[in-house]
C-alpha cells in the first residue's frame, strides 16, 4: 500500500499534475471560431506566495485532538489546510486561480482508525467545532468549501490513514475496506485475487471509497456495474452519537433501508469508516467500440431499446451533435479527421457517436454484443469500430487535466448533469440547454454547450453537459452562477433530478427542497439531529448554511 | 376493475377457499412415519358465532371519520373488523381456529383518496386513535395484530378503495397506481399494454401493492424481476405530518435515499396511497424446467456459479434434501414416482430438486438459458426436464392452501425464512434447521423442517423454512414460539438476517436492534417523530409494543 504522503496529488488551482496539457491550434481556432471567445493568457495565481488567515481552532481542542491522534496527525500548516480547503469545481478553481484562498479549514486531523475518528467527533461536538470529511477533494459541488457555520472553527477530517483492506470474503464477494482508499488502490488490490469493483468515474485517479458513498458516485461503467450505491453492502459510521453499523448483505427486509440514509449523506450524519463492497470477478475480456447514429433522437431511442430489452452494454456513452463534433475536432489527428470524412459519407455528419462496452467473459461478451449489436443496427446505428473504444478507454480519465488548460486561455469551463425519464428527456435537454446558451450568450460570443448520455436505466438516462464560453473576466463567478442557476431552475422544471450523481454540497443545497419535498428535508434533519446533535458535521452542504 | 367489495376474499380462519384441499392419504401415512404425528381432527371454530368486543372509537371520531369518507365506508360490524383484524401467521390463525378474535380494531374505514387518508390520519391524531394500514391481509409476522398500543382505539385503514391506476408511461416503463390493487388486478391490466411487473410473492392473489412496498416483499420472480423495493420507482405517502412525496426516476444522487425510509416501514410513518412502478415488456416466452444436484452443498455451490458469472434464470428455487423427498411424497402421483425413480437411477436419490425458471424474449431466453445449462451441467447438476418446471409454476400459489389441510388434522405448519452471505449460508442452515428440531422434538414425535433457497445473490442467498410438527393441542402458541425464538437467536448467531421478506411486523420486532443496532433503531424512531409525533401510526409493529 502506498503510504498516503507518497501518492500524487491534486494541483491546488486544477487537476494537475505538474506537466500541462496544451490546447493544439487548430481546437484553439475551431473554438475561437465556434464560440467568438478570444485566446488570452489567464494563468493561475501561485497559491505559494498567498498567505493563509490564522487558524482559529483553539489551543485546547488542538491539544485535545493531538492527544487522541498524534502530533504529526494535527496539521495546521497552510499547504496542508490549502489542500482540503477546496474541490475542484469551476467556482473553486476561479476562485483558487484568483489568489483566493479563504474559508479553509482551520485544521486538518488525519486519524488512523474508527475509535480515533468517534474521539474527534466527540471532542469537535464538545468544543463546538465543525468536522469536515475529506477523501480526495474531487468535489465539483462545494461538497468541501462550507466552513464553520455557526460554529467557532472548522477542522477538515481526512480519511487518508484509514486505508486498509480488513477482509475479502471471495466466497461471497465482499470486500471491506477503509473509505481512504483510491480506486486504483482498491482496484490493485483486488486484481491480486482476480477481483474487481468496477467502479471508474472520471475522478477515479484521486477519489476515495469514502468519497464514493458519501455522494452516491456513478461511475462510467454504472450500467453494467451499477451505481455506487448499489455496490456498497454495509458501512461503519463514526456519528457524534456513537458508532453505527448499517446494512446486511445479502439483502434484508427488517424495517426500512437504513444504508441508503448513509449513502449521500455527504458527511452531515457523520464520517464514514469502513465500507463492505460488493466485488465481481475480473473481467476476461473489455471489449470497446463505437457507433454513431444520424440524429440525437434516433440515438436516444437507440439507446431506450437497448435498455428495455436488457441489452445494455457496460459502458454506453451518448454524445449529442455538438459533443461528438467537438470531440472530432479538438482530437485534431489523422485517425479522427478519416473518421469524420467516413462518417460524412454514410451521411452522418452531423450524427451522435456512442461508445460502448462490454466487459467479462470471453463467451458472454460475445453473445450480449451480438444481440446489442443487432438491435442497435435495427435502430439505423451504423458501426464504427474499436479504435474510437479503445480512444475513448485510453482518455476516460482526461477531461479535468484539458480544463487546466482551457482555464489558462481565458475560458469559463464546467460541467452539470442531471437525468429524466424517457418522457421527459428530450424535453429537459431543451431546456437546460436553451438556458445556457441564453445566459451565456453576449453580443459577441455565444457558449458551446455539449451534452452526453452517460448513465442509462430502462426508464430513462442521465445528460451530463459540458458549457465552454468565453469568461467575463471581471466577474466570472457571477457569470457562470447565474447560467448554472437559469439551467438548474430550468431542467428542474421540465422534470429533470436535481443531480444525477454530482450530489448536492454546497452548490445545489438551494434546491434540494425542490427535489425531495420540505418533508424530505424535514426528515433529513431529523435524522442529523439524533446523530449529531450539535450540528458539527459539515453543517453547510446539503441543507445549505445554517 | 373489480370493485373492491366482489374480490374474492381469504376465509377468517386460513387461506380459503371454501372449497378446501385434501390431504392424500399416501401423504398422511407419510407424514406420520415421518414425525409421529397423530391424524386427528382438529377444525377451526365457526367464527360467526363468536361475539366480537365492543368497538371502543368514540362517536366524536366516528362521526368526523362519517364526515371525511362518507357513511358507507366506516364498519364497525363484527365480520368487517374481524377481516382486518388478523394477517395469516401460524399464530394469527391458531388463535383465529380457537376462536379467539381479541385485539380486533375498533373500526375499519376506507378511505378513496389520499386527501381523505390525510384527513383520516389527522383526525385520529387529534383524538389519540391509533391506525393500522390494511391492504391484503396476508401478513405473515403480525403485522395487523398490534392493536391500539397506548392510544384510545385502533382504526383499521384498508386502502381497497385507492385501487385506480393513475398513469401509464410506457415509453419510460413507469405506472402509477393505487395501493390496494392486488397482484392479478394491476397485472392484468398491464397485460392489455404489453406490459409486466413481475412481482409473484405466494401471496400474490391476496396482496396489494401498497403492501408489497410497506413490507420489502420478494417475488419468486425476483432473481430476474427484482425485488419489490427495486421495483418502485416512486411513493405518495400520507402521514399526519402531511404529504410526502418521495423518489425520482431515474435516479437521483440529491442527498440520501429516502425511498428506502419508506419501504419497509409497515405503516409506522403513514400510509402510502400511490406507487410509480417500474414496470417491463410483458414475457415473449416463459421456460420453467428442474434440474437435480446429488447434495445440498454441490446444489448451493452451483448456484453460487450461476450469481457469480451474471447467469442466474429468473426464477432458482433450490429444496434441500427433506423438501425435495416431501414433495415427490406429497404430489403422491404417478409422474412424482416415474421422477423418483429417475433419480434414484441417476444416484441421486438423496438429491435436491432446482426449479429454474426464464423469462423475456424468445431469442435472449434461448441463450441465456443455453449458458446457465451448460454451467449447471459443470456443477454436475442432471436436468429433470420441463414438467417438474410446469407443475410448480401451476403449484406456485398453492401452499398456503395445503397448510388449511393440515392444521385441520393437528399439524403445527408454519415458514420461516432468512438469508446470508454464502460464507456463513451452510452455518445459518445449519444452526436454524437443529434450532427446530430440537425444540419441537417430543420423546415421541419429530419435526420434519424442510428449506428452499428462493432468491440468489453474487453474495449470498435466502433460506425458507417450513416446518410441520405435531401440534401440542394444550399449548400450541407456546410451543411455536419457543421454537421460532431459538430458531431466531441462533440464525442471527450464525450471521443470518432477521427477515429476507416476510418483513418485521410485531413477531420479530424483539429483534431489529440486534439487526439494525440501537442507533439505528434510534434513528428510525427519530424518522417516525418527525411524521408521525403522537404515535398512531401502527404503534406496535417493527419497534414493538411500547
Amino acid at each position: 500500500m502506498t503510504a498516503p504522503e507518497e501518492r500524487a496529488e491534486l494541483s491546488l488551482t486544477g487537476w494537475g499534475p505538474a506537466d500541462p496539457h496544451e490546447l493544439p491550434n487548430a481546437a484553439r481556432k475551431w473554438l475561437h471560431r465556434e464560440t467568438g471567445w478570444t485566446p488570452r493568457s489567464t494563468p493561475a495565481e501561485a497559491l505559494a506566495a498567498v498567505r493563509t488567515a490564522a487558524t482559529q481552532l483553539p489551543d485546547s481542542t488542538s491539544a485535545a485532538l493531538i492527544e487522541i491522534v498524534g502530533d504529526e496527525q494535527v496539521r495546521t500548516d497552510g499547504p496542508s489546510r490549502l489542500r482540503r480547503g477546496a474541490g475542484r469545481s469551476y467556482l473553486d478553481l476561479i476562485r483558487r486561480r484568483g489568489g483566493d484562498v479563504s474559508g479553509l479549514p482551520d485544521a486538518v486531523v488525519l486519524p488512523g482508525s474508527h475509535d480515533e475518528v468517534l474521539a474527534v467527533l466527540r471532542r469537535c461536538a464538545d468544543d463546538d467545532i465543525a468536522v469536515v470529511p475529506f477523501g480526495g477533494g474531487t468535489s465539483v459541488v462545494g461538497g468541501l468549501t462550507g466552513g464553520a457555520g455557526e460554529h467557532r472553527a472548522v477542522v477538515a477530517l481526512d480519511v487518508a490513514r484509514l486505508n486498509t483492506i480488513d477482509s475479502i470474503d471471495a466466497k461471497s464477494l465482499l470486500v471491506t475496506a477503509g473509505p481512504g482508499l483510491r480506486g486504483p488502490e482498491f482496484e490493485s488490490r483486488m486484481a491480486r485475487y482476480g477481483l474487481t469493483l468496477g467502479h471508474f468515474p472520471q475522478s477515479y485517479e484521486f477519489a476515495t471509497l469514502g468519497g464514493y458513498a458519501a455522494t452516491r458516485s456513478a461511475g462510467q461503467a454504472s450500467s453494467g456495474y451499477g451505481r455506487f450505491d448499489e455496490l456498497v453492502a454495509g458501512v461503519r459510521v463514526a456519528t457524534p452519537a456513537g458508532t453505527w453499523q448499517v446494512g446486511r448483505p445479502p439483502a434484508s427486509a427488517a424495517g426500512p433501508d437504513l444504508l441508503g440514509l448513509v449513502l449521500g449523506s455527504e458527511g452531515v450524519l457523520g464520517v464514514i469508516t469502513e465500507l463492505t463492497l460488493r466485488v465481481r470477478p475480473a473481467p476476461e475480456v473489455k471489449h470497446y467500440e463505437g457507433w454513431s447514429f444520424r440524429s440525437l433522437s434516433r440515438a436516444l431511442e437507440g439507446m431506450r431499446q437497448l435498455a428495455r430489452a436488457e441489452l445494455l452494454p457496460d459502458v454506453a456513452r451518448l454524445s449529442d451533435v455538438d459533443e461528438t463534433r467537438a470531440n472530432i475536432v479538438l482530437a485534431a489527428s489523422s485517425k479522427a479527421n478519416a473518421l469524420q470524412a467516413l462518417l460524412r459519407a454514410r451521411g452522418h455528419g452531423s450524427g451522435c457517436l456512442l461508445i460502448v462496452g462490454w466487459e467479462g467473459g470471453q463467451e458472454t461478451v460475445g453473445v450480449r454484443r451480438r444481440a446489442a449489436s443487432a438491435l442497435l443496427r435495427r435502430c439505423e446505428a451504423v458501426r464504427i469500430g474499436r479504435t474510437v473504444g479503445q480512444s475513448w478507454l485510453s482518455n476516460r480519465y482526461s477531461g479535468p487535466y484539458v480544463r487546466d488548460a482551457l482555464l489558462d486561455v481565458g475560458l469559463l469551463v464546467e460541467t452539470l448533469e442531471t437525468a429524466a425519464s424517457w418522457s421527459d428527456l428530450m424535453d429537459v435537454y431543451d431546456a437546460t440547454r436553451d438556458a445556457l446558451i441564453t445566459c451565456l450568450s453576449t453580443p459577441d460570443t455565444k457558449p458551446l454547450v455539449m451534452c452526453h448520455v452517460s448513465h442509462v436505466y430502462p426508464t430513462g438516462a442521465s445528460l451530463y453537459f459540458t458549457v465552454l464560453a468565453d469568461r467575463a473576466d471581471d466577474r466570472p463567478m457571477q457569470q457562470w452562477l447565474l447560467a448554472k442557476r437559469a439551467a438548474t431552475d430550468a431542467l428542474l422544471s421540465a422534470g429533470g433530478v436535481l443531480t444525477h450523481h454530482h450530489a448536492v454540497g454546497i452548490d445545489h443545497a438551494p434546491w434540494l427542497s425542490r427535489e425531495v419535498g420540505d418533508l424530505g428535508v424535514a426528515v433529513l434533519h431529523a435524522v442529523k439531529d439524533r446523530l449529531d446533535p450539535t450540528g458539527i458535521c459539515n453543517p453547510c452542504v446539503l441543507f445549505g448554511r445554517p
